[in-house]
């Protein structure tokens, strides 16, 4: 019997954001990987920490930054090898995922190699959109709104067309992008109706107006929310 | 001291996917309201159910089935001067939403109201979306797509326009306007890259081809995803 991989999305940020579920196979899991920065500590253990057993064995999966988009696929071709192992083993492994494991999550690169082989077991997470509108204190979409997600690194050109047609959008993966997404913005007449939300959950977490954000400062778990009714528009 | 007003995600219906949060401020309140059809009972309290202590107050909000989209603005007037009364009353009032509160709920017809004059706290919740990608079993969406969520009551002209657009989209609301969907994805070329799912996570979830739905038996929570690699890719 082999084991089970569970890919458990542990929300936002707030320990307390996590499922029932993902806590409960947590707590019952062998093994638990995470992904993690090249040195210091992992968001997504950060996160599950409170509900980690101490007998737990701990793969933290190193990913390097890159200034492109695609993933390292050496570093998740070894990633998978040594989960595997565990699995062949019997024994059940958890990845915790930030926010939602198949929403623009790293798993899903975990998934690709492993899904084939074992069994698996997505366990869906609170995602960053609903938690910045909830910080935001407005609706994310509402009625027949169409609602839009784009990827901050999108050319500008692709953003403005996309952005020009939906009720509601978030603009998630801003970090360095930040001053080309208020560009578009200034130029379809949004910065008003739009607010930046950083660390949605979190202690430390800020809602801010566009003018008001520092582009130097753009930490990678932060979002942009446009309503055309409205920033912080009213039902 | 007034009381707090608390919407409550409580995720797509498996009790399990609700937040340790919500279950936590569901158990501290007292008084529960939710929304439910004229007769019959009320999906959100059946998610919540296993939470729900002997001696809370229950306020079913009965909303009146309705061809429009519109709201019965006189049901939520009285639900929000009931709800009122609890607070003014200096009792914490928890108000369960299916899904996510801020994500096409009608929790914002409460907030509406009386968010001006309480303290109103919203708890995200798992939305359907990640719960119909993980039970599917594929990305909901990856790196840089955009992903565009519609609702099926908006004219075929306006969807086909916008599906055309996105590499990953949902199309939410579905019900009567089944046949209407699949029109448009079929000029799209787009049947095959689609799957439809109804009632995920729950026992009797199904995940369905296009082609083998029976639109007379299309229930309100269910909804289509489509992604340009494929219904089921792998990364």
């Amino acid at each position: 019997m082999t084991g089970t991989l569970y890919g458990l999305g542990v929300g936002p940020g707030d320990p307390e954001l996590m499922t029932v579920k993902a806590v409960r196979l947590l707590r019952a899991a062998s093994v638990v990987a995470y992904p993690a920065p090249e040195s210091g500590s992992s968001f997504a253990r950060s996160i599950a920490a409170p509900y980690l057993g101490n007998g737990i064995v701990e793969i933290p999966i190193r990913i390097p930054i890159t200034g492109g988009g695609d993933p390292d696929e050496a570093v998740y071709d070894r990633a998978a090898t040594m989960l595997g192992g565990h699995l062949d083993a019997g024994r059940d492994v958890a990845v915790l995922c930030e926010g939602d494991p198949f929403f623009y999550g790293s798993f899903m690169y975990l998934f690709g190699r492993l899904a084939d082989r074992y069994p698996v077991e997505v366990v869906p997470g609170v995602s960053s959109l609903m938690a910045c509108a909830a910080a935001l204190g407005a609706p994310l979409s509402a009625r027949n709104d169409t609602l839009i997600v784009v990827p901050a690194p999108l050319p500008a050109g692709i953003l403005r067309v996309r952005l020009a047609e939906a009720e509601a959008a978030a603009i998630i993966k801003i970090g360095r992008h930040f001053e080309k997404v208020r560009g578009v913005l200034t130029d379809l007449g949004l910065v008003d109706r739009a607010r930046y939300i950083e660390r949605a959950t979190l202690d430390n977490q800020r809602v801010i107006p566009i003018e008001d954000v520092d582009p130097a400062e753009v930490p990678y778990f932060s979002l942009i929310l446009v309503h055309r009714r409205g920033a912080a528009w009213r039902p």
